[in-house]
């Protein structure tokens, strides 16, 4: 199937009706095969739960989409999160407001930003384990909590500083650079850190906005041969690569390293929608180059979350970092607002605005 | 061909006369394919060189053997030294004495560590590239400088140490625990930095010479069930993983990691006489438990050789860290001497004690 074909086989959604007086949901129809499809997803209204001693009634406005989705929905993989059975609501961090609190350190009309979940509204005990932070009053939107000052931001400025450990003058390869984290990244490597960044994305027009953000030239990875280009480009070749998609790139990279390298694996997108792990045949050149490789897991750094995020605003009230958030409209929009992150149809943090309002800054 | 048959077959050089009146040396015949065998070795005598002006005369006294050394002979793998030709001598460090000089930094008497090559004579200008360095004045034997106190010591150090950032406490699991590298690396993970260690080992022998040199619990890959017994023995997982064998045994250990565990990718004994590189399937899980896989190439810690040496030597007076070298006796045992790696014979560091003489501690 076509990537436009199947994008518009979504359009079954558009008639779906979401207003105020009920709780819509997304839950897991069947587990997704390769690519999501419109029948992996389950349409729900209940009623809006009451509120118990301890509680909150959250109010949706923002959700963001991440390619992790697609793994919760088939809870085969490890993730951070608990797997998900077929009915369940689909996991989703998002921006809410507290419309009604019967819990001692939340009061009603703040905006917070966690685990909500794919549905418009929730009733929350405010658990560690759903990672609820307030909301900043820090002059800027609250969707940006749904992404470039949310767990988006947080993966980006953990696994590009703490992880990659960069350098001025680091010549960098960046895979995703379009995407979500990507996006981020390329720009605090330019204008924060001093690296000089090539970055990869999919076609003509993201390799244009790559280019006014951050990245000193492109590679797109549809037209190009990656591994002549790199050869091009990184003639001496790479101190870091953060990479954002495994695989074949993955391999090229290392392949390229210089003495003392980094890589920061910070996503696979390459490999979200195949059956078979990619197998890495040269993860020595590690050892020829005196290398490092980091993963990186987002959970692991919210201790930093408050400072992280003061930092993000700061830059992007400086210049430094321009916000790009990819925002669908509309509830019923959240399948095919996923789907876009698969065929790489999103240029920067794909999220969904939920409810038209409020859209005033917080 | 049975391992016992294989090594029997390097009975064909103990024939071979090797006096002072000439030098001898070892030189490739061919290529190896798969394992070395006694046919890939060229036997030869020619004069003992002149020295020219800026030159010393060099009396080789030991030499140390390496796994890496079947990849200097077939000259496809990226090393740290220069490709070999067919007809080359092999490359291959050892300790010597200078037994002419006519260069100005370099005295006769001395006895020097570094490139010497598989011969009993070298005339050498001491260039950067050979990485001489004189034997400090200790006490102990001028033999460890052909293993302990030599690059195999900068490669147990550099590598636990600086690529593997220890703790106290940490849950460690290291491969080649018998070899050269891992007999040191288990005395100083659990003598000098407080590491609990399980160590890999082939054989019951292996695993009762390991246990005494710093292990607390052993596997033997030769009879165990790996993971069945990482399971057992490693039931919170492994925080720092040292890894000589690569392969399934690394695959093995990153299944298995603890949140913010280190790999330290020192060797690939596994991978060294295999035609087609072992594929890493799960590296992914680095990224599930934010840890670091570090390559480590020794030349590129030679900064700190100092250092390093003074406070090896030190744990060796004080008990820390017992010398294990297995000393073949003989040049023309050499080829059997690096058989022995792949076949896994050796216990501790094999070297070869060229000469009787002299046997006084420096």
């Amino acid at each position: 199937m076509a990537e436009a074909d199947a994008l518009d086989a979504f359009a079954v959604h558009a008639e779906y009706q979401v207003d105020d007086d009920a709780n819509y949901q997304w839950r897991i129809a069947r587990r997704p095969q390769g690519n999501v499809t419109p029948q992996d997803f389950g349409f729900h209204a209940e009623d809006i739960p009451d509120v118990g001693e301890g509680e909150v009634l959250l109010r949706t406005l923002y959700l963001g989409l991440a390619p992790v989705m697609r793994f919760y929905m088939q809870a085969t993989a490890r993730t951070g999160d608990a797997p998900l059975s077929i009915g369940d609501v689909i996991h989703g961090r998002g921006v809410a407001q507290i419309i009604k609190s019967r819990h001692p350190d939340w009061q009603e009309g703040q905006i917070v930003q966690g685990q909500i979940g794919w549905q418009t509204y929730k009733v929350s005990r405010m658990t560690a384990q759903e990672k609820f932070f307030a909301m900043p009053k820090n002059g800027l939107p609250a969707a940006l909590g749904a992404g470039v000052l949310g767990m988006t931001g947080l993966s980006a400025f953990a696994g590009f500083f703490a992880c990659g450990n960069p350098k001025e003058g680091d010549r960098m390869v960046l895979s995703g650079a379009a995407g979500g984290v990507g996006s981020m990244v390329s720009q605090l490597a330019a204008n924060v850190a001093g690296c000089d960044v090539i970055g990869m994305a999919g076609g003509p027009e993201k390799c244009d906005f790559i280019r006014e953000h951050g990245c000193s030239a492109t590679i797109d990875y549809k037209s190009d041969d990656i591994g002549a280009m790199l050869d091009a480009l990184r003639p001496e070749g790479i101190d870091l690569y953060f990479d954002n998609v495994g695989g074949e790139t993955l391999e090229a990279c290392l392949e390229r390293l210089r003495m003392n390298a980094r890589i920061v694996l910070c996503g696979s997108i390459s490999e979200y929608t195949r059956d078979d792990p990619f197998k890495l045949s040269n993860y020595t050149r590690l050892r020829a180059t005196d290398s490092i490789m980091r993963g990186f897991f987002v959970y692991n750094h919210l201790d930093r979350w408050d400072a992280v995020m003061d930092d993000l605003a700061g830059w992007i009230k400086d210049g430094k970092l321009k916000p790009v958030q990819d925002i669908a409209h509309g509830f019923q929009t959240m399948p095919r607002a996923l789907a876009n992150l698969y065929y790489g149809t999103n240029i920067g943090v794909q999220c969904c605005e939920v409810r038209g309002e409020p859209k005033e800054w917080i």
